[in-house]
């Protein structure tokens, strides 16, 4: 038979913290505060139910095994026995909390009843143990009576009431209304006469609205209490919660009875919350604050001015309390003592909650405490320097976004926490940002030039929008998708941006938009925007920034990461000042240099009129004319760039996206554009609707240009070789790696190699160079191409998975068009993650599994990267640890991101292999 | 030491039959002929130089290998002695041809010299051998010194000359010129003495052009001549030939040397060409012609009309002329028992060149003779009902192309012989129409219904085309390719199409079309079109047609078809009529029914509109009225095609285009459906505008629908279910196959399933019925569904790839958009065929192998088969049989081709697995 209920207290303890599972993960931490030899702490004695009793009982239709009423009984036995008090005994009464405790913590989203065992009948011996302190035990029975009557009574007793009109709000009112009757402005105020009466006025309440009795019975108390937590496991927030967490529905809860203590019992009592170090900053001090003569609840919520524990836990409105340290000493040193053991037991900053009953100090629980990015870097980065953690461990300690949280700006969470957000979108570049709204790429521009902090709000965004977006502090848009060309720009920059904001519906004719709470927003009206969330607000929030050049714990822990990572990480970067920040973000090389970069933006003009001029020949010898204009623009930009990264790999891409994404879509631009090429306007729109493609994700784009127009791809190649030869001739190291994009069978490459290899020798002989160094390889991003690897291998050096093409086309997705269907999918669990944000292991990966695996059947030490936004995505970094790829490249932002990522890696496959000795150790 | 030289004479033979990749295909059949017990024909005796020595040729800088020279005059000796002749010899010379012959054949692609060994000092003797013929000895002498010099000296010297100024043009004219003067009208009329003076000025004609003697020597003719033949394998012709027959460089020529019989050496001499079956209707008769005292390129030349070798052979041109039969009964009747032997040992029809010289028979050639679409079906029936030749041989007898010829209507090739095409495109749609001019669908349906045949011209079509294209004869597009819109539609309706035919250019506006040659072609003027080669004539050339169903030999050919093959084939048919002509050509089922086809063409005006009002609703309660009042059509549309069926499996796709392609792109029809649907034609067009997508191919399409919109799959589930309950009530078969398309995870058709499930109950309660058999499955058609098959095979119980969709998402190529670089693909050699034409097994293959290999892993017995365009493509089948499929499915018109192609695969593997046993044997 099963063993439902572990007891706890008094230096033993029947489980330990490895039985999460079983005892969730507040009971398995109780046990162990309270079983294990370095620890034995005074935490008040209690027993857990197993999470096996939570599952029994929905799967027996809300009945419990039939051993259990026993075993809760034996086991309160024995807290009896160790409390010296008896449950219901109208003397000297036990009375307990009863609480929930999943395998994984969900905050406030299951049950508590306190004070359970508290009746008219032991009340008498509850005044007797709080030495004749009568308001404090019917201020006890009160708050039991309001607890009960909304968790057992109403809740888990499945009334369904209105928002608003439960019974504890009419509690809470009827208290709220005696004490403005009476004049006062506290709880603390209520006399015991009045809290007499109020516990009639509550009675009375409950019988009127459950047509029953409050049970005054310590049992009833009890089981009722057992009862509602395992209800709140189906209650509605936890079951969306464990949605979004992803928490298995059928792991279940645990239940933990406990001995109640009392920080309430007068002026000898207090309860507080500590923390082995600064959650804020990571400093390693103690760190807390308490209430006296109050219990947790008051603590949490903060109607009364928490005192700080010691002199480090002052702050400026606690300044003036007095410290435990001074108040209690003997009970702050024992409480120092624990906590250095806590620290040193679990290797983590743990965060404390104790009660003191009358000059007694009780550990109420335990737990890894919540920190925030910068706190987390420098706890990481100490704990390795005092060796309390191993490197693999001090990696696993910060989360991927709290390296995103210490690389960008952000709103200021108080100032958020006050304000209401006025629309929802897709948070596509994280961080947080404010400015005057703007709907034009135009207007940007000019209002930023004017001085004007703005963001710019559009539909979607498109090419010819760079100008503005990069002005902009921010970008907002009511289409698109996280990997929309809004949301692409942004991260590159790291910028802040929302896309997809459905909320919003922009007029651009009259330039304003509305929200769905109807909010209007004209042009040049103050937003902000959470990118992390994706919340918008009205109005101008403060903004928070952090410093990482001079954050030491940051460059320390990076020093770690960097020691056990394996993948290189590189930058996708297309102008020197990308390459710097690259640099800076700790990049080694960069993986992405797109060509055509140089046709956006800023100094684009004349490029991207020639550029344009190249497209509308007609002829292979116009083209050819233009581009030979174009060469040395090219030239300068490829050289620029390789200049920066000396010593490291640049891998410069060909012109990739279709002719006519670089063609002018207005009619005005259009003419200009006639004009100054001296062609018949009619006659060049022709040419431009020639360019026109009905799916130019399929089209005619990347190598197929180089195949065409061969030209093209000779030109690129001469620019890079030009580039490449004339830096060795200045002293300085270059290795550009030349690739190929859009490839779907080896021939393309080979067709491409052979006019390389002529230029080659034409750039070699004109420099009088005898060699330049390069690698010739290929983008993989067609599915095809990942098939026959192992034919592509034999004609490419190196590959480099594009990822958001091979998920475009993996999937059959259209990223510009899958605001209309892809919500819905996530909505309804068709897959569970946006393929554009993390990659798909099952489908997409397979694909690059494949394509690594017999790339490498022909070409041994092929060497293997990604450059799509997924190499700055955390999971995806893992995945391509995993698959065996040499390096990873993202956006300049996002280097910190990966190269911590991919030490993850490291720790997690380590752990794992850890994990199968034990298990196979075990088995012998 | 290899043996360089195989003598074949006198009824023996160094080689054979198997021999041809050394001795060349003429090389091994005219030691077949010679040598083998069986035959032991009259074939003039000669030698064969094998392939070898022209691979060591080209290896070694145009030197022969050491032995050569004393092998070939060993075998010359043993042609002497069987002759009674001598090389060289004054008295009685023997003469030889020197002639290629490759491992297939490549007709007229390389060259050839005869009469060599024929020289000044030779001369006299052949006029001895001639009875005294100077004229004959002559003008076989002015034969080789012009053939000898443009062979040999010019081309082989690799002397480079324009076109029409090589020395062979010179000679001719100054033949021409001494035939004017003497107003000769044949060259039977020059005289010995004309001749004499010819050979005079043709050898100044050599020396000048040369600056070289013609040479008067046997051993230098000879060796010339072989030197010239294996030359020409590297010609520019025979290259290119190579290149678009895919025969590999490497092979080589053998050269044949051969005595000279003549034809011409007086009345009782001839030559001709004769077959053991009628080629043009496949009878079972001896059929051929011969040309008195003439020689084997007369009868090419086509000057002289020929004559009949029996009665059976007359035509209308040649029946006043004397039968062989009847003019020489003693050889007719020896060549009448060759002709008998030769197809009993080869088992097929031969194509017979035989020379009679002086009464007597010589047989210089034989090979399987080509024979059309209708003779090819008849003589593979006819030889299996004879016995002579196995199912899986007849089968092999036929090529797909001469089915698919069977199959339609075409312009008459006499016709086509005589006209000069004006423009050339792409073969979409096979056979011949002819029809005037229109340019607009509307134009189409207009002048159709006055009786008009017209052929539709547009730059492309679209699905608002349909209508006008049904109506046409015939359709020409100058843009897309071989997939496009235009080429799709007309292969489903077996009808003449061509496509991307830049030749022309439109002016839609003035109605007219130019071609590159400057015709000028307006409204209403005729063209012809053959769709089978994609050739475009002015006016209107004539139409033969064939009748099948009376056709009792392809009715006894496709029984032959069926008993082998394993693969079934079904038919793309989307209404009843379609589903009728499925039958009628044989279809076992229905692979792929499209719902959407109900709302192009005739009579959809009122679903169409019901459809349009559905996607323009703006709540689920909008679209739900309007799919309810569009329900009963589908039902009904539905409902007819599975009664057709009865017995067979009908699949029945469900909505699969993107909802945009419905709705209307011009102005005026929107604003008269925002009137109709009352909604304000500005709020129509954002709702329009909403739905249009970047890239509409992977978009919101598919499935993607049926998860967005729930009721819109729901209606559809429902409509199939009432048509197949209300057949079962009565009393009819019918098995629908319910497919979900365009999916890419399990969860898709899950989610799918549970809202089929719940239809299902509804209609079997509402209709009284306990159980309406099913299957609900998936296409397979992005990659990624392929590569996670084992998932999908889960839910899905059968697999109707999509190869169309999936060509384009694993190559990555826009079916609508490869014109603008597929063309140069193909022409650079980068992808050896159009991938959408003929599946591409390396890449895509291997995407349907992993599909249907793990599909299989998870369900043992799933059933998979082939719905898009290439399951009417012979060589896709062939794959699709290979891979393990149960069907193919393809248009109507193409069921035939699929049945043929099917059984040709069985009979390949057979083949195949009994040359194995034949090497392991060899092996033993």
């Amino acid at each position: 038979m099963n063993k439902f209920v572990y007891f706890f207290g008094g230096g033993r303890a029947d489980g330990n913290e490895s039985m999460k599972e079983l005892l969730g993960g507040k009971g398995a931490n109780l046990a162990e505060m309270a079983g294990h030899p370095d620890l034995r702490l005074p935490v008040p004695p209690g027993f857990t139910i197993t999470t096996e009793v939570c599952t029994y009982y929905y799967k027996h239709n809300k009945k419990y095994p039939p051993s259990l009423k026993k075993e809760v009984e034996t086991a309160l036995k024995k807290v009896e026995k160790l409390m010296g008090r008896k449950f219901g005994d109208k003397d000297n009464p036990l009375l307990v909390s009863v609480r929930s405790g999943a395998r994984r913590s969900m905050p406030g989203m299951m049950e508590t009843v306190l004070n359970i065992g508290l009746t008219e009948k032991t009340l008498p011996g509850l005044i007797k143990q709080s030495n004749g302190n009568e308001r404090f035990a019917y201020d006890a029975y009160r708050r039991l009576i309001m607890m009960y009557a909304d968790v057992v009574m109403e809740k888990a007793g499945g009334i369904e009431v209105e928002d608003g009109k439960g019974i504890r709000k009419t509690m809470d009112e009827a208290l709220e209304s005696l004490k403005k009757q009476k004049n006062y402005t506290s709880d603390t105020q209520l006399s015991v006469e009045d809290l007499k009466s109020l516990i009639s006025e509550f009675k009375n309440l409950v019988k009127q609205r459950f047509g029953r009795e409050f049970p005054d019975d310590p049992w009833e108390q009890l089981w009722g209490g057992i009862g509602a937590v395992f209800a709140s496991w189906n209650g509605r927030r936890a079951v969306e919660y464990r949605r979004i967490e992803k928490i298995p529905d059928d792991w279940g809860t645990a239940v933990t009875v406990q001995t109640m203590v009392f920080g309430n019992m007068g002026e000898d009592s207090a309860t507080g919350v500590a923390f082995t170090r600064n959650p804020g900053t990571g400093e390693h001090q103690f760190y807390g604050e308490y209430l006296i003569n109050a219990q947790g609840e008051d603590v949490v919520a903060g109607i009364r001015t928490p005192a700080p524990i010691n002199e480090y836990s002052k702050n400026p409105q606690s300044a003036h309390l007095p410290t435990l340290e001074k108040l209690m000493p003997s009970v702050y040193k024992q409480l120092y003592i624990i906590q250095k053991k806590l620290e040193k037991h679990y290797k983590d900053m743990q965060d404390i909650e104790f009660t003191i009953e009358k000059g007694k100090l009780f550990i109420l629980q335990c737990r890894v405490g919540k920190r925030n990015g910068v706190a987390a870097v420098r706890m990481a980065a100490d704990m390795y320097k005092e060796k309390l953690i191993d490197a693999e461990t001090a990696v696993m300690r910060v989360s991927s976004s709290q390296i995103i949280e210490l690389l960008l700006p952000m709103l200021d969470p108080k100032a958020e926490a006050t304000t209401k957000a006025i629309a929802k979108g897709l948070p596509a570049g994280p961080g947080g940002a404010r400015g005057r709204v703007v709907f034009t790429s135009a207007d940007a521009v000019e209002w930023a030039q004017k001085g004007e902090k703005v963001i710019l709000v559009r539909e979607e965004t498109s090419p010819e929008d760079v100008d503005g977006m990069h002005k902009a502090e921010a970008i907002l848009t009511s289409k698109g998708g996280m990997t929309s060309h809004a949301a692409l720009v942004a991260r590159g920059w790291g910028k802040c941006c929302i896309v997809g904001c459905s909320d919003i519906e922009i007029n651009l004719a009259e330039k304003y938009f509305t929200t769905k709470d109807g909010t209007i927003i004209k042009e040049g009206d103050w937003i902000s925007l959470n990118g992390t969330k994706g919340t918008v607000y009205q109005g101008s929030l403060p903004l928070v920034d952090v410093d990482l050049e001079h954050n030491k714990s940051y460059q320390e822990f990076m020093k770690i990461v960097d020691k056990i990572r394996k993948l290189k990480v590189r930058a996708n970067a297309d102008t020197p000042r990308d390459a710097k920040t690259a640099l800076k973000f700790g990049a080694e090389g960069i993986g992405l240099f797109r060509t055509e970069h140089m046709f956006y933006g800023e100094g684009s003009d004349k490029p991207l009129f020639l550029l344009r001029k190249m497209i509308m020949s007609k002829t292979e010898e116009e083209r050819r004319s233009a581009l030979q204009e174009l060469f040395p623009f090219v030239k300068n930009d490829i050289k620029a760039t390789l200049e920066v990264m000396q010593g490291f790999p640049v891998t410069i891409r060909l012109l990739d996206p279709p002719l006519h994404e670089f063609v002018p879509h207005d009619e005005e631009k259009l003419l200009a554009l006639g004009k100054e090429l001296n062609i018949d306007v009619n006659e060049l729109k022709r040419r431009a609707d020639s360019l026109k493609e009905n799916n130019p994700m399929l089209g005619h784009r990347g190598v197929r240009l180089g195949i065409t127009y061969p030209e093209i791809s000779e030109m690129q190649f001469r620019a890079i070789l030009e580039a490449a030869g004339e830096l060795i001739l200045e002293g300085k190291k270059t290795m550009p790696e030349i690739m190929i994009p859009v490839t779907c069978c080896s021939s393309e490459i080979a067709h491409q190699r052979v006019i390389f290899d002529r230029v080659y020798k034409e750039v070699c002989s004109k420099l009088k160079i005898k060699k330049i160094p390069f690698m010739f390889g290929t983008m993989i991003e067609i599915p095809r191409a990942a098939l026959t690897a192992n034919k592509m291998a034999e004609e490419a050096e190196f590959f480099s998975f594009g990822t958001n093409d091979l998920t475009q086309m993996g999937f059959g997705f259209s990223r510009d068009d899958i605001g209309s269907f892809l919500p819905d999918y996530i909505e309804n669990k068709i897959i569970p993650d946006d393929p554009f944000q993390t990659i798909d292991q099952e489908g997409i990966g397979e694909l690059i599994s494949i394509g690594i695996n017999r790339g490498r059947s022909t070409r041994k030490h092929l060497e293997v990267g990604i450059c799509g936004e997924h190499g700055g995505d955390p999971e995806s970094v893992k995945f391509c640890h995993k698959v065996g790829m040499n390096y990873v490249s993202c956006s300049p932002f996002r280097v910190a991101v990966a190269r911590h990522a991919a030490a993850q890696a490291v720790a997690e496959e380590k752990k794992q292999s850890t994990n199968k000795k034990k298990v196979s150790k075990k088995r012998k």
